[in-house]
């Protein structure tokens, strides 16, 4: 039987969560969906802060991915602008987290590089690649939604290799080394 | 009847979570249990946030507060910390945001002078008031915890008073507000 998995990509922002979601079977990808989640209207922190979480816990229940990839930039103009941007990872992760989803994070540039081949390629550059390799009939308007499916077809790219860029190791692999550290 | 709420207060780090819970009837302050949870020793960030998301949906779940506050500062060293911190914050913001519990966020100056009248105070001074406030018959050695049960007092004191310091409404106050815009 081939392995099949489902990967759930994000690229959760103070104003637009953009997500995709691809189907792996065997070494092929398959895409399910992508889509985008507006905040810029809400205007109360928290109400935006609930939508990531619920749409993210949404498409957990709706899919079930084994895996979440998410678009994590590493630096910003300020430090109150990454306390927010830490904030929309942050509820994200918690909604992964709350399922025992393993979670991968990778830097914008490596994801653009997994992509394209240039760590500084343009968002139309990766959208037009994720429309070729995944055969899109179309692309959305916004290309918030492709950086979300991005971030899953980069986490397909680069698992299993050893150096891998993986910010982190997963929730997953913690717990399967120290089962025994983790206490509730 | 003499109205009852519970007030759950939190310091959210990605070291050590401070957490103190208050019981509130009618004016009078009634302290119910103040921890702290220490996540020096977990090296993976993930499994630090899926603490800090546990062990506030746990507190939720046992102690049932009406609201939460969280110390927030909102400046920081340097964009990763601030960051790291925000992810912090965001988890356990995500549990009380999941049980549709109102959060109010407090600057630490504020819940420092809230509880001593100075802005600039020490922990120590902070604990010492908070011991006399609510009659405890010890503190901590570790005075972490006295600084999530401070936002908890902080939040009882500049309920009702117009100009509160929140940094925002709450959630429950936006949606009797706009119920109509919330679209999930």
């Amino acid at each position: 039987m081939t392995k099949e998995k489902i990967i759930l990509g994000i690229d959760p922002g103070t104003t637009i969560m953009g997500f995709g979601l691809i189907k792996v079977v065997g070494k092929k990808m398959e895409f399910l969906q992508m889509n985008e989640l507006l905040l810029q209207k809400y205007k109360d922190p928290y109400v935006k802060l609930k939508l990531i979480y619920e749409r993210t816990i949404a498409l957990i229940d709706e899919y079930h991915p084994d895996e979440i990839a998410i678009e994590a930039p590493f630096f910003g103009k300020n430090v109150q602008s990454m306390l927010k941007l830490g904030r929309a990872q942050g509820v994200a992760m918690a909604a992964g987290l709350s399922r025992e989803i393993a979670i991968t994070e990778y830097l914008p540039k490596k994801i653009k590089m997994a992509i394209t081949g240039n760590g500084n390629a343009s968002k139309e550059q990766v959208a037009k690649m994720l429309q070729s390799i995944l055969k899109l009939e179309s692309l959305p308007k916004n290309l918030d939604a492709t950086d979300g499916l991005a971030a899953a077809v980069c986490h397909f790219y680069n698992e299993g290799k050893i150096d891998s860029g993986k910010s982190y190791s997963s929730w997953a692999s913690f717990v399967s080394q120290n089962s025994d550290k983790i206490k509730k």
